[in-house]
């Protein structure tokens, strides 16, 4: 790269994972706690272990087989990019080796988190808050440093030229890296969520329905699977959606970003660079941030917010300040404009975090319309839930409109006209947006550390005011988690949008490479010419909404979020009546357990969570994968396009439905056991257990899995774009 | 108008208004049952009245002042047709004349069903579907009839011209009817979706659940209200969004098919008449099969249906048949791709009839799968109903995307090029969807009169034999109502995309009013032009995927389908709260009520749920009235097709999502009842009950309101285009 200033990204990764080691080993020397912690933890990180080898066992498989018929696509028919078996491969390893050291870190550190909120709250909040930087930080120094390593690969594999569109054949090659992440994102999320519902649907609901036992009840014996399925949902499932969000906009903008200045060599450099350099900016002030976050013995939970918030602000505030510096010295073209563009993606995720806690926590009306709710009953409770969760979607919604067409008007320099530049004003949001993932993965992750913590103090019968602590610790974790999914949401949704225009731009290079040329319709006749704009593309395409292909496809797209999303309810409801049936064998069979005097068989359990997991994904993930090659085949790019918003535009809608009711009904269940309306074993908390349990699989398996439907329907689409474009013509 | 066969439009009309009035007569003289059944038949029949009466004092007022703004906007800024205050306020008046016939029918048909039933079942069926086909054929006979007058009005009043955009003129200004009857359609359709559940599930969650009384017992102080609301919901919301689809359709395409041939008069006339002439046709037809259904005294389920079945069945089948012919006869251009959309509409109608049916009959595995699952508790019974209902989206999308493709295909004889001949083709089928609604919404509205004579006898404590009878009756009822769902929901979808369609005429038109000439875009400059198609025309507002505006409002409108859903699912949590408090506040005040000594104040909850539903109503119909023209004046033309597209593509499978789901829970609940599962009172019982009250809202307010919504969103779209326009150029 000719640009200097594209070095920050890659000095930026080797820095972030740098401080993930020292904080890795830093966390390993802190005491494991009793013998009893020591157990359970080990209980927990075996289970945790056993999951992700016999995923990734499958997943070995899978990509094998893919890699091959990429090859052969590649090397045979000549519609692939000879690059795409690796650079596939490649996606998959690292997204999967970032979910194995997070998975590492996080059932090392719940135990010791527990062990040192025996002694203070300080100490506790800053083991695992640093543990979940050590997942952070892994992510997004893995995934700049592997994105960065390729573009130089394919940069310098591929014959200089003076022409611009060798940058466009460039990144467009790099983004099929993407691909594999995503795939492995999806095994990671929808199997993660699968995993980790069906363990908790099916724990309370023999636990605590029938046997009246509590929470995290060691003679539960779907309690070690429950704990196994935090971390397997929140901490591999959430870190490889968002490992591939981060990779998916960082390419898409820098693809983009070469087709929209092909015209001026050195502009188009920049434009290609800033991405990298903007995560590689973010990834420092994310570093300085988490060193931010520090609180005082006895705080409170608003204290505790604060901390966090202070670290996650600064971050964002110093990427906003710096950004406009390191553009000038890369002699940006539209300076002020891309900037506008990353401060639109950095609000727009604010926003829709703040919207995220409004709808779910309990300190607002909508949960406590809920609760209240609750006490005609289940039914009213739901439909207030249900009701609830669709209104939440407004906000959301307007902060992503607004901040697309802001960027869109910036990266323009406002004249709606500039379509191209627009398009790359929308990607550098998301890229913005994500610049600060370091610490607010940090804060994600730190969740269910601090909730598994909990577990653990409870299962080794450590003092009230040490599970006080952890409660609190976990308390705060809730409230970072809400947060965190909708900005997995929300970058998910630009992100998708970005690779929606990036797969428009590999649909003219793909013509390209077919035919040498453009080709434009003028008087209904295919006419060749050098070059043509993008409105004379879609036209030739045909990408208007008139065209009933189009329009279909639009519905096809929806209909595919709601059946994918169906897919996965059905899958946890399935694998939790499983898990019911063998929690009541094991209580039937020994009454030893619950009388506490015999451990119960936890190791059936974790197995049976591991194999429904790998079992149901099956169905859900065919589907992501078929219907973009599908409808490829059968209706064309039209069709392609109508699919992909069509999908992203319900999925996103339904996703934050999904979620935020699920998160809604679970508070409204924490208010109730607070002592509002009759509190803990009263009729209403009845009726909030069974919404909270109803919530579980919407918030966290069927709406995260929307997260990862609309990018790799996207990247697919982009993957077989000489599919589709060989078919359209 | 010159072409002769149109006069079959009013000839039928005025023969389906004629069968409906002997239909009525034959129905009053029937017997009306003992002095218990005439009271709680007078009760209904009050309650119903003093709902329409409310809700007609509220509509005087709402549609005057529209009416009146109306007349402003059309003399004072020419920006309106001035037909538009007359042809809107007439839309509104015939969809409530046709409400107001509809519920005298329905409220005077019930307890002669349950007299009948008393001697013999045949003797029942006949009299309650015969008063179904009342509302069936005035619904269609009022919605022909005043369809054809406007259109000779207005054809009348206009100046004759030899050019081809005069009957584009005449047809997009008659269109406008569509918008008085859409908007009497959504305050029947939600105020009547609130009221209904806001008095099912108030009467469900105290009598049912708390005090342990059956349903339809007459100690219930909200039974009546639950029986007014099955007339104000099912009877008058069910036929308002029928009236609106058929008038909506059938406008739809003549205006389609006069844009698409305006090059060829005598072509153009045949398309501007076809619509009407095969309503006429179907009409007819439709008169003919309701004589065909007909039963033997002890007709087991099976065999009502096949009754049912056989009228509808064979009124499809020869609108097929005798189509061509009647097209051979018009020298209709194009006759058997016209009649190839005929066919995909009626096709279509069927085969998403047929998958609602196997979505929520007990008969099928979905709904088995829930009554399953909720031997586990009420939580899973709740997670499997939202699955299966999000699965079930499938088969009606691809049964709308294949039928609209074919549709497309065939009106444009097979050249994907033809855009203006296949969206006629599109328009054409929903109207031959529509065509035999005379007898199919007789079956629907059969539904709710059956259910009533249920009551009747119930409440009146006639025999268990009579039960028996009026239970087989209902339970016929609940098939035809969720068949008749489904159809409702298609419907709604077609019209939608006709009147999208149209929307993008009328722009055109809007376009030649304001410069006289079509505008072109060409090297970036507006160039003045004599004609332009329709690729030009999308060029110039951009209204591809590419565009960030188009893109942007998807979104809008996808979120407008979830907020609105979210709205109406909430009004009827919070009407519902306020029976629950009165019907307990009533047992608590009189022990009397309770032990059957004493009648409750019945017309207290009567009033309840008329006013909160009056109340209610308010915000979403604000939300679908602002929406349109707020994207209409920030977005212009670009926006507003993303808004409507967005909308309708999630609306449509939102709608059919929580109809599918509410239908399931409904008829799972009624499988364990017939004894499966533990039977009526286990803990599956008691979970499925939830499941059951959850769905009410869900498939009785939220989803059929979500028909109203995307219809009335396009025709106010439509009405203010000149507006957007305005705001585009």
């Amino acid at each position: 790269m000719t640009e200097p200033l594209f070095w920050l990204a890659p000095a930026a990764a080797a820095v972030g994972l740098g401080f993930a080691l020292v904080f890795f080993l830093e966390m390993r020397r802190q005491d494991e706690g009793t013998p009893a912690m020591r157990r359970i933890g080990a209980h927990v990180r075996a289970g945790a272990m056993a999951y992700l080898k016999r995923q990734y066992r499958i997943m070995l498989w899978v990509f094998t087989g893919l890699a091959l018929l990429f090859a052969v696509l590649a090397f045979g028919t000549g519609l692939q990019s000879r690059w795409l078996p690796l650079t596939f491969l490649c996606g998959g390893f690292f997204s999967a080796l970032a979910g194995y050291c997070g998975m590492q870190t996080a059932t090392l550190a719940s135990g010791r988190t527990a062990a040192a909120a025996r002694s203070s709250l300080p100490r506790g909040l800053r083991i695992a808050f640093r543990s979940g930087a050590v997942i952070g930080l892994t992510v997004v120094g893995l995934g700049l440093g592997s994105a960065v390593f390729w573009l130089l690969v394919i940069d310098w594999s591929t014959p200089p030229a003076e022409d611009g569109h060798r940058l466009v054949l460039v990144t467009t090659t790099v983004l099929t890296f993407s691909m594999g992440a995503s795939l492995q994102a999806l095994f990671a999320r929808v199997g993660g969520g699968i995993y980790t519902k069906a363990a908790d649907v099916g724990a309370d609901l023999v636990g605590k329905v029938e046997a009246g036992i509590p929470e995290d009840d060691p003679r539960n014996p779907a309690v070690i699977a429950d704990n196994v399925g935090d971390n397997v949902g929140d901490v591999a499932g959430m870190g490889a959606d968002l490992f591939e969000s981060y990779c998916g906009s960082i390419l898409a903008a820098s693809a983009l970003g070469a087709a929209a200045y092909t015209t001026a060599p050195q502009d188009q450099v920049s434009a290609v660079c800033a991405p990298f350099v903007i995560a590689g900016l973010g990834l420092l002030l994310s570093v300085a941030g988490i060193f931010l976050v520090r609180t005082r013995e006895g705080a409170d939970q608003e204290e505790l917010l604060r901390a966090l918030a202070r670290g996650t602000n600064t971050s964002a505030a110093t990427v906003l300040l710096a950004s406009p510096l390191v553009f000038y010295w890369m002699d940006m073209p539209n300076l002020w404009g891309i900037w506008g563009a990353v401060a639109a993606g950095l609000v727009t995720g604010v926003v829709i975090g703040r919207a995220t806690e409004h709808a779910t926590s309990a300190s607002h009306a909508p949960t406590r319309s809920i609760a209240a709710a609750a006490e005609e009953g289940a039914a009213t409770a739901l439909i207030s839930g249900l009701g609830t969760g669709m209104l939440s979607t407004a906000l959301p919604v307007l902060a992503v409109v607004t901040g697309t067409l802001l960027a869109f008007l910036s990266g323009a320099g406002f004249d709606p006209g500039n379509i191209s530049e627009g398009l790359y004003g929308v990607a550098v949001a998301a890229v913005g947006m994500l610049s600060t993932l370091g610490i607010t993965l940090a804060s994600d992750a730190y969740g269910p550390i601090a909730d598994n913590a909990g577990g653990n103090a409870e299962m080794s019968g450590l003092g009230p005011e040490v599970r006080a602590r952890t409660d609190a610790l976990d308390s705060l974790g809730n409230t970072t988690a809400a947060t965190g999914k909708g900005f997995a949401i929300g970058s998910a949704a630009l992100t998708a949008m970005a690779l929606i225009a990036t797969y428009l731009e590999v649909v003219r290079i793909e013509l390209l490479r077919v035919g040498q040329h453009m080709l434009e319709l003028r008087d209904g006749l295919i006419v060749a010419t050098g070059q043509a704009d993008l409105a004379d593309f879609m036209l030739y395409f045909n990408v208007t909404l008139l065209n009933p292909v189009v329009l279909v496809s639009v519905f096809l797209g929806a209909m595919v979020a709601f059946v994918f999303s169906g897919m996965t309810m059905q899958a946890v409801g399935r694998a939790a009546g499983q898990m019911v049936i063998e929690v009541r064998r094991q209580f039937a069979a020994d009454p030893g357990i619950l009388a506490g005097s015999s451990e119960p068989d936890y190791t059936r359990c974790v197995e049976i969570s591991t194999a429904a997991a790998q079992r149901e994904m099956i169905a859900p993930s065919l589907l992501a994968v078929t219907a973009p090659l599908a409808v490829s085949v059968l209706l064309g790019v039209p069709g392609v396009i109508g699919l992909l918003v069509g999908a992203l535009s319900t999925g996103f809608v339904l996703a934050v439905f999904l979620s935020n009711s699920g998160g809604a009904w679970d508070n409204a269940k924490k208010y109730i056991e607070a002592g509002h309306h009759g509190g803990k074993g009263s009729a209403a908390h009845r009726a909030a257990v069974i919404g909270d349990t109803v919530g579980d699989p919407l918030k966290d398996t069927s709406g995260p899995s929307l997260n990862i439907l609309v990018k790799l329907m996207s990247i697919i689409a982009i993957t077989v774009a000489g599919l589709a474009v060989s078919w359209s013509l």
